[in-house]
């Protein structure tokens, strides 16, 4: 199955719904507006479509193989990730003081969400240099740098992160990983990871391993971590490759999808101990990896948007193609394909809707992090992380969810033949399962939504939030469409249900965090249903206008009944989503546990 | 992964809710009391948990294999099988006349959902045998039944469906299976047949195919198809197998799940015509085969308790042993089993409460068939026909729906393990996406319940329902306690919206046909939610009352927490589901064709 990028959906979001006229008035950013947006997601569009995406079904059916502790990537893999590095893909986002283009976030995440459209298997490593490189860029020596980042930018090597273990999943308080200082400034690391995406493959020359680890003394539970650049090859001081370190991998997974992508098990220091170097300070490797770890979440969260979209897209194909049955209101003389069945155009339509509308949520979030971090007001700088920081829970948690739902409606639309592999519906199904588990669970997410971004401020900035969204009710109210106003219906119905649950979780967190807990997904999924279901309202209005004007008509038409879709099969679950959290709570720990 | 069927919880659905009190006092049940399903189902889960359950996994590793026309199932499956059916399991619910125990269906419905969750691609081989002998019982001749009735009751021979063709899946008007008049009773079929589940395999010395295909000269659509036996091999009459007979598998699929489980390509006659034996009379065939698709239907919705419980068991097992973080309420001094998180319950809660709600309906039908087909007064009869008719797609559409988010919260319980396939929990994900397909989509029961259940007697039969839920609501609030009536608003709620939804129906099926099916699968669902949010009000009604009797009270406190859970989490969602079908309706086929 082909993919198209949707090229002309995420200009519409970055033109008008992440302002991308407002990132270019940002210093550094004057070059990147909408023609350079277009332009690059032309150019990323087009080789994504015609080198990575045709590996995608090739890297199921013959993944990433393991033997002597050597990993062989699928067939053709390898020359894509060199093509992907000539072309300079990797450094995107990246500084140009290393070698990077310097775009904005806003640019950037819609060409990583082509990446991963086109293999979600092959884009993983890209997305864990993309981890590196933050957190050698934040938190990295002048001499890391030095070494490190040009490389990791230029794609020649890639990046890691070695957080599990066997003990410590979720729990990063367990990490028993140890590090000891040599008196030289280096530290050997001995240890077992597990689940390291790309931990060991064929396609770069050096992998740069960060790794958490405790270094001898060091305080119990997550004050005690420290984060460690531990090189596959050491590295000369003329920057070329010296002799193999002491970190091999051992074995590698048997997954349910993105087969392609090694999972692997690191041994660090079984042969004398493997060199590590210090990033930052010792005992702050927590914050460092959460840098990583940040970047990382969006990134899965875009992951989950794209393999919606692409599922989306093979089950519009199919459900043109496929002829079964006459449609129920005989307006074709005998059987038809069976997108004229009411039920496969709902199906398309929710698929649809939940992709453009955490499309729209991620492009948004993206903007704010460029002004995070770019914008030279600081007080604009400071309100665009909060808001930031608001979404990536969301982002992350939200997007991964629902293409858990559109995925499986994917293959729900191809009927048997959708059970069948080679039909290729099934991959996307298999291969999203991931998305609501690495980087944090979508538990994990809810969590930080629930204590950092919601109950520590008393809900001050989510309300913050739900104002805004009033204020897209309002102008849906005075544009005065029937359109228009059935969004603001449920649009205020689930800003009003989000509101209920804001004080529930502000009330509750510390007095009562059983109550608080048990409804953190579900605060979660509604709060990320409210945000993705007001930027299709934002859409709405965007499109209602241009096209009074004339301009685009059927585009524009569809953006209005997507939104409206959205609004009316979506956005209408919040209310049962509020009493599930502030009504619900009781009964969710009310069942004795040796009962179950 | 072991798995212990939930005998406890299935008598206690076929004791309170299905009544077995009133179906042992129908004659020729009068032996079929509580006491014999207690002993019948402690005899089938000993059984299977001893012999089928420990081939699941072995079945996914290594599945059916072809070769040369031949199917070699999973190593354990023949001697299983062997066991199955030298026990007598295949004949429980079918008449003694040909040897079979003549069970009724409420007992047999759980020994199914027992040999189910032990093993579904094992179990789907008897499953369709049973309905080739639904089919043969109530439209073969009398020498069809002498020649094949005891041999697939006694499970020596196994039966298949043959409906699906390539361009002929859901729409069996376009079958083009030819069938040749001899002059000597038989016909010569000419054909292929796809997804012929168990279509060729080597547990049973014969197989008896029941294929559509059409006499020529028949009228074109359904109306011209004719119901055949085509044996695999021809049977003498005294019994014997003669002739291998011209219907061949040329090619097994390669599926996402139930890998064990081969589906067969079949040809038939491609060396000169395969013998085949017309069942009842020509053109009737899709009226008979429907009995096999019924009794199928509502098997198929049983595999979905099946695999929800087990799935359930699993994540319980894994969440009951894995550590990981401390409590947030600090009941624990250090990190603990993750079954103490509350998001951790909250994921089994509704695991266990979707999975009990359809296993009480799932009883109660049953119950409604026995009555249907046994009760010697013809209006009650007549009545439970109707109620069982009505249920039949609920079972179906509404638990394989569910199982699917059910082994998908499986996985996610498990975390990063839950997506590597040695740990198992990714086969029940796997396993379960084929029920929402096969035997019809949950689309085509959601047209079944919408068109012949609902609209065709204006709604009337839905409103009975609805009325015995209203007395069930009257019930819980006189019983005062705060557990039944936070049921009981749920379930008015619920109720309230469902009856809207059927108005809807009613109205619109003819009218507005669009506007009815872009509904008809959401209807369902509230359909579906509604009965079996119903069904736990009755058991937390029952559990109330024998609790307050001092009788097994840990057991009954766990059947009231389920319930009110059950209302609180899922029955909640109602409202939402309403409003998409009565005022969303128009959004769903908004969107022009050519803009998907």
């Amino acid at each position: 199955m082909s993919y198209t990028a949707p090229v002309k959906d995420m200009l519409f979001a970055i033109e008008h719904l992440a302002r991308i006229d407002h990132v270019a008035q940002i210093p550094g950013f004057e070059d990147a507006g909408l023609d350079t947006a277009a332009a690059v997601l032309e150019e990323c569009a087009k080789f994504n479509e015609g080198v990575v995406a045709p590996l995608n079904v090739e890297g199921d059916r013959n993944p990433s193989s393991f033997k002597d502790g050597q990993v062989t990537t699928t067939p053709g893999f390898k020359d894509a990730y060199a093509q992907f590095t000539e072309a300079g893909w990797q450094g995107l986002q990246h500084p140009a003081a290393f070698g990077g283009q310097g775009l904005p976030k806003t640019i950037g995440a819609a060409c990583g969400e082509i990446l991963h459209a086109a293999n979600l298997s092959f884009a993983l490593c890209p997305l864990l240099t993309d981890g590196a490189i933050e957190a050698l860029l934040t938190a990295g020596s002048e001499e890391l740098k030095a070494i490190y980042l040009e490389k990791l930018i230029s794609g020649q090597w890639t990046g890691t992160m070695n957080l599990t273990e066997p003990q410590a999943g979720s729990d990063l308080a367990q990490v028993r990983t140890k590090a000891e200082p040599q008196g030289d400034g280096t530290y050997k690391v001995f240890g077992t990871k597990i689940f390291i995406t790309y931990g060991e493959h064929d396609m770069a020359e050096n992998i740069v391993h960060l790794v958490l680890a405790r270094v001898a003394g060091a305080p119990e539970g997550v004050k005690g971590i420290s984060l460690f650049v531990v090189p596959k090859f050491m590295v000369n001081s003329d920057g070329s490759l010296g002799a193999r370190n002491d970190a091999h991998c051992v074995s590698i997974e048997h997954k349910l999808g993105i087969k392609a992508s090694p999972t692997a098990v690191l041994q660090f220091g079984d042969h004398g101990g493997a060199i590590g170097y210090l990033v930052g300070e010792e005992n702050r490797g927590l914050e460092y990896m959460f840098i990583m770890m940040n970047a990382a979440r969006y990134g899965v969260g875009v992951q989950g948007i794209a393999v919606a979209e692409r599922a989306y897209q093979q089950a519009v194909q199919y459900a043109r193609e496929r002829v079964q049955s006459r449609p129920v209101d005989g307006s074709l003389p005998a059987a038809g394909p069976i997108i004229h069945h009411p039920d496969v155009r709902r199906m398309l339509m929710t698929m649809r809707a939940y992709t453009e509308g955490c499309r729209a949520m991620a492009s948004v979030a993206a903007a704010a992090f460029d002004a995070a971090h770019h914008h030279p007001d600081p007080q604009v700088a400071r309100d665009n992380a909060a808001f930031y920081e608001f979404l990536v829970p969301l982002v992350k948690g939200y997007s991964t969810e629902m293409s858990q739902e559109v995925t499986s409606l994917g293959v729900q639309v191809h009927g048997g033949m959708g059970f069948i592999e080679e039909t290729g519906a099934a991959q996307h199904y298999r291969d999203s399962k991931i998305l609501t588990i690495y980087e944090g669970t979508t538990a994990i997410q809810a969590n930080d939504l629930v204590g950092r971004k919601t109950a520590r401020d008393g809900g001050q900035l989510a309300k913050a939030v739900a104002a805004q969204i009033e204020q897209t009710e309002a102008e849906l109210q005075a544009s005065g469409t029937a359109d228009a106003q059935a969004v603001a219906r449920r649009l205020a119905a689930a800003r009003q249900a989000f509101l209920d649950a804001v004080d529930f979780m502000a009330a509750n967190t510390k007095a009562n965090p059983n109550a608080a807990f048990a409804g953190s997904v579900p605060y979660l999924m509604l709060a990320g249903n409210l945000v993705a279901g007001w930027q299709m309202g934002r859409a709405l209005l965007v499109a209602q206008q241009l096209s009074s004007k004339g301009q685009d008509q059927a585009f524009m038409q569809a953006k209005i009944a997507t939104a409206r879709f959205y609004a009316e099969h979506i956005l209408v679950k919040a209310p049962a989503q509020r009493d599930a959290i502030v009504e619900g709570a009781a009964s969710v720990t009310a069942l004795a546990l040796d009962a179950f």
